[in-house]
């Protein structure tokens, strides 16, 4: 980053303090620069929690519009141990070998009781966050899915606007994330180690049914044999789910991230995954409904932050809420008394 | 069902089409005589999704107000094949032996891609389900979670409307429901089958943290071992876990449910888990905690639908949401005009 930030040193969107006269500069050096340094700023600003930065993030987002050539975006996901740091770290090394500029992001779900985060390894991926081609962004912890996947999609569109592509999309097979993903990605992928079949029942069912590629990895060592039979295991399972209504069958394979084992050819099979859907125009069929519910979510998000932060209807509810405290009122009682004054107070 | 609609054949709120009129009946029938026909009445009122339905639901939510001597609420996860049922039925059946008069409710977070249901299977609990002391509910399949939660805490009050007590609030430890289930109920037990002690890392732990009870399943035959490994295991695992507020040293004990062994054990351990919080003032502060949740919740999820469905609103919405479709504008820079034109509405 210091190396980086040598590159324009007099530029003032570099103040730690940005205000919106220096945007119009930092979507300049974003857009037509790739500045690395720019690229952090913005996303900084995307997932900043402050009023201030929330508005100036908004700013910077209409500025940057939708991308024109929008990079592939990838949707990763996979227990913790299954290799998945590993495998990214791997496929994004092969990449800027092929003369692409891949950028990882990760979504990190934490624990709600602990606040901690899963993914707070910063030993992760070291050689490929010392390229300077790839660019790498964990998620911060939060507390809302919502919130951490809305960032997650506004910093793709900055990635997009520097050109960066692939994107790949990483998140810890934990509850709906994978859902959060799917919806933000032209492809999913689910990674998977070889163990005893077990996942393929119940719990993750859902998520295989996810999954446009599965990849068994750890096929290397003692696990080798284990692994050919997960990959069988899974192909069975899959003769049970309904076929996709995308038309493409979900495709099994194995590699070894450590050993760099089939890498090569996980990324043909991606690349025939993006032509499959390019042909049959579900690219673009996905991108129109991933951006309705988008824009369904954004709504869903900010219209009662909004509502909230307007003061009349903000003593509003500090009063109702007061009288649940006390129990003077019951929860359902005081929130439809609320939700009815709103309504009306609408209405007239 | 059909031998209970023969105590009152002639009451009208047994017929199919109820109304405001007939609500008071219901609600004595459920409050007075505690008639289970009148509860399930009630509670297919409650998880339904028309909007007349709703609206009765709520009058009927607002006479039948809070429980006096609310039911002791025990929330019960735990993976598909731990033998959840199994345990849950056990245990019912050994609490109506007792004199108690359980009831239990499921919350079924289905698969968002297939839509089917992982609690479809109606051979479950036969015995328990053949008992007109307990009353079983399983939660309908539906998209959204909080939906599910919300339907779920109202179908508890009009159980304890019922004089049901305890409540066993299930669900499947998948995601979020677990957090969900934990938010509206006083004790979480959690349930673990014998195994590799692989669900002790990553993707589980957020689970462990939560409960107060861990369970270990299938202690018997062949598995009783491993069952006790798990045990240790678990144990192990438990001491590296930050103390829980309540004061709680989370307890892990082994059962067998299809043998009927420990079950009186885990009952003993829930009693004394309820003095714990009793004495300690935790069950009050909990359930004050959960009432002000409930409160945001309902308003959270309440308020965009209210306003949505505002014909005013509902036309710019429309208008917005087509410009989305054609393109013409971003999903983000039409959701945020949207919202700037509802929040300056109010405003004015």
């Amino acid at each position: 980053m210091k190396a980086l930030a040598k590159l324009n040193p007099n530029i003032s969107y570099k103040q730690n303090k940005l205000d919106l006269k220096h945007l119009d500069e930092l979507v300049r050096a974003l857009v037509q620069e790739k500045d690395r340094f720019a690229l952090s700023k913005a996303i900084t600003l995307v997932e900043s929690e402050n009023k201030t930065d929330q508005e100036l993030a908004e700013q910077l987002l209409l500025k940057i519009g939708q991308p024109e050539n929008p990079g592939f975006r990838i949707g990763i996901t996979g227990s913790p141990g299954t290799g998945k740091s590993t495998l990214i770290e791997g496929l994004g090394l092969y990449l800027i070998e092929k003369g692409l500029k891949p950028a990882i992001l990760a979504i990190d779900p934490s624990s709600e009781s602990t606040g901690g985060s899963i993914l707070g390894d910063k030993t992760r991926m070291q050689n490929l966050s010392q390229s300077t081609t790839a660019f790498i962004r964990p998620s911060p912890a939060g507390k809302s899915l919502g919130g951490v996947a809305r960032k997650t999609r506004e910093s793709t569109l900055l990635l997009e606007a520097a050109k960066y592509d692939p994107i790949l999309v990483e998140t810890v097979g934990v509850g709906q994330s994978e859902t959060t993903v799917k919806w933000m990605t032209d492809l999913f992928i689910l990674i998977i180690s070889p163990g005893s079949g077990d996942e393929i029942q119940g719990i993750k069912r859902g998520i295989v049914e996810l999954a446009d590629i599965i990849v068994i990895n750890k096929m290397d060592g003692a696990l080798e044999k284990q692994a050919v039979e997960t990959m069988h295991q899974y192909a069975n399972a899959l003769h049970i789910l309904r076929p996709k209504s995308n038309g493409w069958k979900t495709e099994i394979i194995g590699v070894s991230a450590i050993e760099n084992k089939n890498i090569d050819a996980l990324w043909d099979l991606i690349i025939r995954f993006k032509e499959h859907i390019n042909e049959n125009k579900i690219f673009d069929s996905n991108r129109k409904a991933q951006n309705l519910k988008w824009f369904e979510d954004h709504i869903q998000e900010g219209l009662n932050k909004r509502l909230l932060s307007i003061p009349f209807i903000q003593n509003h509810y500090n009063s109702f809420k007061e009288q649940v405290i006390t129990g003077e009122r019951t929860p359902f009682h005081a929130a439809n008394t609320f939700l009815n004054i709103i309504e009306s107070g609408f209405e007239r």
